[in-house]
This record gives structure tokens, C-alpha cells and sequence, in this order.
């Protein structure tokens, strides 16, 4: 059988992690937390199966959840988009970002994506027909070029992924970058996928600038985001997507081919949750912003260097003074002989990255992260 | 924004249930069960939930799972396949359909469907870039036509798509169409994407013939079925695919890009149901069948001809003794002035069938199906 993904192999989280788990590594690669879901969504998932809700929900989410998360943008962005119209449950940010690019891409089409970029983006882009066009962004702390982008738009671009707060690099869009992507977007009428899977998990008063709070973004944008991140539960796989009326209308008749419809028994509960708890996600960067500083304070004596992180739940570590090993080798040495694993950074980019630079996960309790900063501070 | 499904409307099955809860009808048009999933299975998903489980499951499923559906297959087909190299865990059979069609199906193939078809193959073949090659099954009850079907195949075509116990038409494949589909395939080098999500529900003692069974069959096939149609858990949208090694390498690298994982609680559960009440599948034919004879008996009176249903939960009506309404327009009368809603078969084709066939869903109440048949019967 010919392979439809020649270049894929399996994916470097499901291998990062059952190589932490054959060692009896410390797990900070794979990006998930080791902390449990809020009990009270919890119990009401489980009030909910009791309760015989175990049926298909309406393929584009149940209203109830649908009108909370209206509600929670509402609340955190001050925009209104409604729920039956505009939001679509999906099985998982992953699953909305695919049904987003297959609804987005054609045969010959090219999607420019940005280096480091989330794994899955380009296969989903070559399952449509389309190529992925890299930019990689730029030192000292990747930055987007946006002249490079600018010279990189052909007649055949249709769309811009970007990611804020940024998986690998844990960086945050500014003002700035959010212009020139404007202008852009405008001057060549593109389509926009913004991956905001992170949004609430922003540090030291950063903003998150969401799509959603910019007309001339948003009018163009499918923009996704995850229940996992935000609710400790990434194995639910619950995530959403938000786009205008008629990109949504085109999205769903994708997703109800692709799964249909998701979890409905999560659904319900995620809706009481939002309802009942709206300190969880407001609370949620402060939490997060103390796991940060604990990683980062236990690592100060180590012969690291921190990178900044301005949101998701990562850490960049450039280990250029440690050692001469590419960062996939390093990232099998730290797992084998240190007993933590990381992510190697190069795996992210399409040209073969010199960078000596790993990526940590810090969604662990404080004593992992301190453990695992023991383990980093020897080398 | 360009549609990359422009043939494509809301699915039938949303549009009925949504026109069943405004009417307030019964609704036995989309397929799901009225009754519950057992009482076992969900206490042991919340079991799951509260213990902590709510992280992302292996990419492939948890292992627990992948050797309890290894085990059924032994002891429902006395097959041995590999749960961890060729079981793969999906959000539902959904998922599992669509990534084994996205793996097979490269610009400018051709996939042999049967008509009255799945809605979700078609979509799915032409997001991948190929062709549906739709044949008809034939009177006097949908038989498939091997001739045709050989006379159709051409360079071009890549895979054949075969559902048994079949939905809509509740028929179930031969020995004979079994024959005929192994010397096509052989001749033909082609492959098989293997649709059994009703597997474990056929009457009046006919076997399912899995494709799982024979060699010539397997050694192609992606072979699909469904925890929610056996579990009667539909919203819980959990399937699996079973295929030889090397194509469920080429499926996991799609499946991991499209929603990497399924809920892990219910993986988990799922593993303890197959292990512990093996006697739920065994006995799931026999409570089927219980439910169609109590709707075929209630129709005994009507003016409908009812076909066979040799498996799924599904009956078809011929109604053209009653009235001259094209099927749609047929359905639309009866979800609004006689309270039932059912499926139009003309659906499930691409070309218009002139049949006047309709199909009620009977995995419902006993009482549901007698105050549905009552009202039919007035008819
Ligand atoms: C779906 S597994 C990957 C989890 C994740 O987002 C990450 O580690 O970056
Ligand atoms: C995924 S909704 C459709 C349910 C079903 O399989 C049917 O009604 O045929």
C-alpha cells in the first residue's frame, strides 16, 4: 500500500513518551498535565453518564455548551458571536484544526505555517492536497518576519496559521505582529486558522490577542481552542472551533463526516463547568505562571539557558554550553542516563534546525518539576 | 469562501432528529438506542473519571482495550490479530471510516460504493481527491450485481467499500457475494475498507461474515465497527479499526493527526465491559431481534410492505400503497401530521431512486415502537 504520508513517522509526543515511560523518565515532553481535571467537572460528567445522557449530541455540539462558550468570550474578549451559529464542538483542538484546513485547502494551494509549528498542521495540509509553505521565525527569540511572509505570498496561497501563545516557544503574538498579519491577510485576501489553544495561559500580565477581538481578523478567521488546556483533561478530547456564519456552515459539513459529533456526556459537563466556575479559567495563567517561576527558580543554577516564557505550559532550554549532541540525540541521552524527557526543538521545523534547544512541559506538580530541575542541574 | 463540499447539506440524520424534537414526534429515524448503555459500563467510566484517567490515551488506544477487542475477535471469529499492531482505538466508527478512506484514496481514484450508501463515504472520498463509483443494488431486495461491479473497475479504481449487516437495507452479505468479492479484489489488486459497525447484530441465525475471517480479505482490508452500536453508546463516539500491520501504520499516521486520541475514561471502561460481561455481545443479536419482531408484528395491520432485516436495527417500509408522495416529501408528512419520523432511502443514493421506501429505527422501547406502529397503522 502506498503511503499517503511518506515523510511520517509516529508522532514525537507518543514517542517521547513511551520512551519516558520505558525509562522511568521524568515526563516533561509530551505536553499534558499530571494534575487532575476540577472535580466538580468531573462529578458532573459522571452525574450525566448516570443520567443516561449517552447518545449522539447534535453534530455541532450541544446548545448548552455552544451558549457557554459564547459567553466565556463574552466575558474574557467583550465580542459576541453566537453560539448555534458560530462555535462548533469538535473531538479535540486536533480534530478542529484538521476539519479547519480541510475546509480551507485544495489541490495546490500552499498554507504558510511557521517554524518551529505544531506537528500536526502539515500533514493535515498535504492530506488535503495542499503544501505548507515555512517561514521560520527569527533570532534572537523567534520572531515572525513579516516581510518574509509578505515575499512569500503567491497566487496560490490561500491561508496563514498562526499560534498564540506559541507551542513550542511559548510566545505571544504583540500588537505589532497582529498588524502586519492585518494587512497582509487584507492586501491578499487570505483566510486565517488561528491555533489559540493556550489562550488563557498567559504570563506577567501579557494579553492574549485572540482573533476573535479583531473584525478584520475574524471575519476571515477559523480560530480553535481547547477544553484539555484549559481543563486539565486533555484526554477528553474536547476542543472548539469559532469562525463566522458561513466558514462555519462549511467547517461542520467536514466534522460531521470526520467524527460527527463528540463525547456528549463532556459536552454537558463542560457546560456546567463554565457555568458554575468562571474563576477556573481566570485563574488559570496565575497558575500556571507559578509553575513556570518554580521550574525556572530550580533551574537557575543549572548551565542552561531559559528562554522566555510568555504562555502555554512550556519552557525553552537552550542546552548549547552542555553539550555538542543534535537535540534529538541530547533529548534520548537526557531521557536514558538523566531520567527526564524532553522534546528535541528541531523536530518542529522543516529544515534541519542547528539549534541546541529542548522544549519542558511544566503542567507537573511542583515536586516533578523540582525533581526534574535536580536531575538538569547536574549536567 | 469556496465550499470543498458543494453537493453537501446538513445530514439527513441531523436534519430528521432536529424536525422529530420540533414536532415532537418519535423519533425512529436516526440511529440510536432509547435504552441506556449497561449499567457496568458506565460505573466504571466514572470509576475511570474519578480515579484520575483524563489524560491523552496512547495515539493507537490504551493497551487494554486493543487486547479486549483482540480477545472478542478470537472468541466471536476464532481469528488472531494483534490488538497492539493492529487494533486501532478511534472517536468513533465515524473517525475510523474517514482516516481509512483519507489512507486508501489519493487525486484521481476510484472507490466502488453500493447504493442505498453511508452518507459519510462519499464526502470522505472526495476530501481525499477520488471518485465514488456508485452502483445500485438491485431488486427485488438489494442484492449486489458482481457483474456490474466487475464491468466497473478500471485503472483507476483503488478500493471497494462493503457494509454488512448493511445500513440502510438491514441485509447482510452471502457466502456467495463473499466468493464473488475475493476473486475481484485478487484479480484486481484492490482494497477493502470493511464497514461492520452492526457486526454483533444478526437474526434468525444468519452469521455475519466478517471480512476479519478470511485471509484473502483481510490481507487488504481496513475492517470498521463501533462500541456505541454494541454498547448502546452512541454519544460516546468510540469505534475501532483492524487491518494488517503495515496498513495500520499508514492509518495511525493519519488517525494521529486527525484527533490524535479517544476519551481515555472510556477506553478504559470499555477494556473492563469486554472482559468482564462477555454474555452482552453474545446476547445483543437476541435482543435485536426481540425488538423487530415486536415492530414487525405492531405493523402486521398497516398498509406498508415491510422488508427483511436480516441485521443492524434497522426496518425499511415500502409505502406505495399509500401514498404518491415521493419519499422525502413522505417523510416530511409523517414527522409532521402523523408524529414518526423516519429516513427517506432516496438519501442514500446518488441518483435519484424512485423507490417509495422509508427506514424506522428500532432500537427503541417496546412501548415507542407499538405508540409509533399505532400511529402508522392509521395510515
Ligand atoms: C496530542 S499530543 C501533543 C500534546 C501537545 O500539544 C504537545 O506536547 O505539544
Ligand atoms: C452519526 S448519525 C447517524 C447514525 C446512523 O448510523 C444512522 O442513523 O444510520
Amino acid at each position: 500500500m502506498k503511503s499517503k504520508l511518506p515523510q511520517v513517522g509516529i508522532s514525537i509526543f507518543s514517542q517521547m513518551t513511551a520512551l519516558a515511560n520505558e525509562h522511568g523518565a521524568i515526563n516533561l515532553s509530551q505536553g499534558f498535565p499530571e494534575f487532575d481535571a476540577p472535580d466538580y467537572l468531573k462529578s458532573q460528567l459522571s452525574h450525566y453518564v448516570g443520567e443516561g445522557q449517552n447518545q449522539y449530541s447534535p453534530s455541532a455540539g450541544v446548545p448548552s455548551l455552544q451558549a457557554q462558550v459564547a459567553a466565556l468570550i463574552e466575558r474574557r474578549y467583550q465580542v459576541n458571536v453566537s453560539g448555534q451559529e458560530q462555535i462548533t464542538v469538535t473531538s479535540g483542538a486536533t480534530e478542529a484544526l484538521f476539519v479547519a484546513i480541510q475546509a480551507i485547502v485544495s489541490e495546490g494551494d500552499e498554507v504558510i505555517v511557521f517554524d518551529p509549528a505544531y506537528d500536526s498542521y502539515e500533514p493535515a495540509i498535504e492530506l488535503a492536497g495542499g503544501k505548507a509553505v515555512h517561514i521560520a521565525l527569527t533570532a534572537p527569540h523567534y520572531q515572525i518576519d513579516w516581510q518574509q511572509v509578505a515575499a512569500s505570498i503567491n497566487p496560490n496561497t490561500r491561508a496563514i496559521i498562526i499560534n498564540t501563545p506559541h507551542n513550542p516557544t511559548a510566545k505571544t503574538l504583540k500588537p505589532s505582529d497582529i498588524a502586519q498579519l492585518k494587512q497582509l491577510l487584507n492586501q491578499h485576501d487570505l483566510l486565517l486558522i488561528s491555533d489559540e489553544v493556550y489562550e488563557h495561559i498567559t504570563f506577567d500580565g501579557l494579553p492574549h490577542l485572540s482573533a476573535l477581538t479583531d473584525p478584520v481578523l475574524f471575519e476571515r478567521a477559523f480560530v480553535i481552542s481547547s477544553f484539555g488546556k484549559t481543563f486539565h483533561s486533555t484526554g477528553w478530547k474536547m476542543g472548539y472551533c469559532v469562525a463566522p456564519k458561513q466558514m462555519t456552515v462549511e467547517f461542520r459539513k467536514i466534522h460531521q463526516y470526520v467524527t460527527f459529533s463528540s463525547f456528549t456526556p463532556a459536552q454537558l459537563a463542560l457546560a456546567d463547568m463554565l457555568a458554575e466556575h468562571p474563576e477556573h479559567v481566570d485563574e488559570l495563567s496565575g497558575f500556571y505562571q507559578q509553575k513556570r517561576d518554580v521550574l525556572v527558580k530550580a533551574l537557575a543554577s543549572s548551565r542552561f539557558t531559559l528562554l522566555p516564557s510568555e504562555g502555554t505550559y512550556f519552557l525553552l532550554l537552550d542546552y548549547s554550553e552542555i553539550s555538542d549532541l543534535d537535540d534529538v540525540a541530547f533529548c534520548r541521552y537526557l531521557v536514558e542516563e538523566v531520567g527526564v524527557a524532553a522534546v528535541p526543538l528541531s523536530v518542529f521545523y522543516q529544515q534541519a534546525s542547528e539549534d541546541k534547544v529542548i522544549r519542558l512541559c511544566f503542567a507537573k506538580e511542583n515536586k516533578t518539576l523540582e525533581e526534574a530541575a535536580k536531575r538538569l542541574c547536574q549536567l
